[in-house]
């Protein structure tokens, strides 16, 4: 009897963001794992077991799953957005490296899902339309001053920036730390877009200036989208502005 | 009469990735345009018209579709991966900003879909599974010099790094150079992901050094990932090998 792993992204919110190949991986499944909030987005399908466990424990929810399928069970690993980005994908991938040889031996697959930044950059028009990069805030993972020499790196060279895990209770002021380090680099006028619970009955997606930006609220739920110098706001005459990186660079601006 | 543009991601390869927002939107609109390939995979629906564009007609297309949606018509745009990701979405910003003023009044939409990274990714682990960055090679739409700027920013600050459009016909050169420069930035063994026609039926997905990456086949169909220092390789006995990149760095390393 040879077990499985589907390490699974549920996209940002609701079910339209759901794939169809997510959608199968899921219903295969005879056991789910997963952090409580994203295993409450499945629907019930009779027969699965549900194994729920809290944020912080990737490590061993990761190794409680590959042990379950170790024994046979085709075992779904439930991850918000996309599993590969800031997500389970890496924490399975460890485990496998540093457990035990048999889960080397393990079918196990990864389905892709909706990454935040797709969501909320989808809400507000292109920003991530030019060259960008992906950066987690929290330095539970790596050391403060790395983060602050990689948005330096970023913003000097002209990557739009997206921002995950920008604020949490634990550290209230890394974010604020965070945006005065980019303006360094960047004009106050920088368009900063907020995307709060992207794809859940309590969204909402606000863009103000980088100068305005250390006073916005943010917390575990938000993406954040710092601009590049490229990046525009086009005012629309009754509808929300749509916020872009155009495709091209002038040479000037190189 | 209101007419409507959604700009819709349908994934990098066949109906598996396709949202079920994306899918309503498709079977709401009345005319659909894009590039041929891409309008293709579309399923065909009665009383929908299609209109084929060619492949560097971005700024062409996305005029024609908002002057079809400013006659009442409700108009799909469809772009492969996401609209977002070096697609449609800031085509479509450009010629709103530039064009007449009652495009400014249009309902526009977007609609994200799996980009090709994140399906590159998830066929092979979690290659961004930490700090990554995105970024198109080709420099129809920006100076080369720009492009190494970047390349090099990127890479000695520990960014992963996705290529889009790594080579095409008109710049055999450029993927060759783009990897002189990163290799002046990381080792020789650092992995390579190349993940060609993910999703579709000759997809193929392969992993090299960075010192055997020049020598390795690419073309616009295909994906490449650029590990960072961290990435690791964990193979496995009968079953391909797994990419990723974890999710800690430790202080050492910074």
């Amino acid at each position: 009897m040879m077990g499985h792993l589907a390490v699974i992204g549920i996209g940002p919110g609701d079910a339209r963001y759901l794939t169809p190949e997510a959608d199968v991986a899921l219903a295969y499944a005879q056991a789910l794992y997963g952090y409580g909030p994203y295993l409450d987005r499945v629907p019930l399908r009779t027969g699965q077991s549900r194994h729920a466990s809290d944020n912080r424990e990737e490590g061993a929810r990761a190794a409680a799953a590959l042990q379950h399928a170790a024994q046979g069970t085709r075992v779904a690993l439930v991850s918000g957005g996309d599993p590969g980005v800031f997500a389970m994908a890496a924490a399975v991938c460890e485990a496998i490296e540093y457990g035990p040889d048999e889960w080397r031996k393990l079918d196990v697959a990864f389905v892709p899902g909706i990454t935040a930044m797709l969501a909320v950059a989808a809400k507000i028009g292109a920003p991530l339309g030019h060259d960008f990069c992906a950066l987690s805030l929290s330095d539970n993972l790596k050391p403060w001053d790395l983060i602050e020499r990689r948005l330096e790196a970023a913003a000097s060279a002209g990557f739009v920036i997206a921002l995950y895990n920008p604020m949490s209770g634990a550290r209230p002021w890394q974010f604020g730390k965070a945006i005065a380090r980019l303006a360094q680099h960047l004009p106050p006028a920088t368009p900063v877009v907020f995307g709060r619970a992207v794809g859940r009955p309590e969204e909402s997606v606000d863009v103000v200036t980088l100068e305005a930006a250390n006073g916005t609220p943010a917390d575990m739920a938000t993406l954040v989208i710092v601009g590049s110098r490229d990046t525009r706001v086009i005012k629309r005459p009754g509808r929300s502005p749509l916020v872009y990186t155009p495709r091209a660079v002038a040479e000037v601006s190189a």
